[in-house]
């Protein structure tokens, strides 16, 4: 498909905010998931900085052609603001990477982070209905993260932060929810566990402490890592070496894929339409 | 190129704005242009209604990689309140049809219809260079054409229109710029003209009357109309049968084209960044 001709007055819009935005994988595989299913949509990248945040949502909502938003770093807390409808998860994690155009023109914001986990873990053959989970880090990730498992039916959940006020907030949240089935702890509480989930910044650069101690997880238990680059850790390769199934963090990406797709209402598209164009105007 | 792999996070993005805009061939053609001239680059389809033009102008401009906009009906008056500089031919037309970031962050808004027109005349053999030219119409496109045309140094132009008090305030814009060159009449006075212009929507419909009699044009001369479908109107038809030139108002599309790359500073690129990439996220 040539891009020259790809591209139509017809043609529906999706874009990705960020800042920067030049490392988005979005455009690439969002075009590829519209080419497949023969949707007439394409993805672009909108560079915006946190102070024109609000005027360029503003801006794309007002459009007639604009049907939906994937949202990454900086803006997945502050985008929450122009929307109208927030899912549970973004309820409670006062996080979203998705946004997209209801019928009635409102628009709803999800998030999509720990659904791709999840996702990601049962493609590997790890369910985590009944299981016991240590999660590390209760960040945007990490509390999204926290939620799927939660709706996904772990049976206990122990959750850990350095930032106490960060750890008491969303324990606070959970128990809205979840009563009595989350614990906070100051330690990473790995005793028991089925899965334990790093999801703290700790691994992205070389010097980094590990976020928790590969020896005191189980036998048999899964480490996963939401660390992208490097595609292992060194929580993961020590995991690893100890016999330890592990879970890295770069299909979450894609099988968030699958999400948005069920999210923007993404079917496949059997016959495309051959109603007559209007005049030709450039 | 594959549309899938051709988007990038580090994708420039321009934009065309009209309501409707299913009908635009801008996409095409731009994006053809960026692929030919190997620009990292994509044109996109914007629908946007009237009431919502601010709101969506204000939003792009706003964005760190929407370099360019394209206007097309209803919204080329409206569009010149929201750019920041305003190019002769804007401000002796009050349309525009184009808006660039300039180096400094403002907007400049330009108008090429009328370059169109006479960019296509000249690829036709017509140059418009000390002739004598009749211009009905001098709405959006006919002021714009009525500005090239003595930007390019006509003789004498007389133009009409039907609107009284649309022709009155262009020939007084006009005199400010050039003064005693374009006379107003009532009706089309074709009396030794080189060249007579329909810019009037008279033969966009099969009963409409002809916009001026093609008897009354000289011999030799050119008659043309800016009229793009059907792409022969009965006036072209009618001139054409009696031994006229005839220009027809399709080849100004393609033409601004060439003012389109030019004014958005798109040089053939030779060689492709390689800088490496951030650290991918969705």
């Amino acid at each position: 498909m040539d891009v020259a001709r790809a591209i139509t007055g017809r043609t529906r819009l999706f874009a990705v905010l960020g800042d920067p935005v030049v490392q988005v994988q979005a455009p690439r595989l969002m075009n590829a998931l519209f080419a497949d299913l023969g949707h007439d949509a394409v993805l672009v990248p909108v560079q915006v900085s946190p102070a024109h945040l609000d005027t360029v949502v503003h801006g794309l909502r007002a459009t007639g052609n604009v049907d939906g938003l994937l949202i990454t770093v900086p803006h997945k807390v502050a985008v929450c603001r122009v929307a109208d409808e927030w899912s549970t998860t973004v309820q409670l994690t006062g996080c979203a990477n998705a946004l997209r155009r209801q019928p009635d023109g409102r628009w709803l914001a999800e998030n999509f982070d720990g659904a791709g986990f999840v996702s990601a873990l049962a493609a590997s053959g790890v369910t985590v209905t009944g299981r016991q989970v240590a999660l590390v880090g209760v960040g945007g990730a990490g509390s999204a993260i926290a939620v799927a498992l939660l709706q996904d039916g772990v049976r206990r959940l122990t959750v850990c932060d350095r930032d106490d006020e960060r750890l008491r907030s969303f324990l606070a949240r959970a128990a809205t929810r979840w009563p009595g089935q989350v614990t906070g702890t100051t330690e990473p509480d790995l005793r028991g566990v089925d899965i334990a989930v790093n999801a703290t910044p700790l691994g992205l650069r070389p010097g980094d402490p590990l976020p928790f101690d590969p020896h005191l997880v189980p036998r048999g238990a899964t480490v996963a890592d939401i660390i992208m680059e490097p595609a292992e850790t060194a929580l993961l390769r020590q995991a690893r070496a100890l016999g330890h199934r592990t879970q890295p963090g770069l299909p979450m990406l894609r099988h968030q894929l699958e999400h948005y797709r069920r999210f923007f209402g993404l079917d496949r598209v059997t016959a495309r339409s051959t109603s007559p164009e209007p005049r030709s105007t450039l």
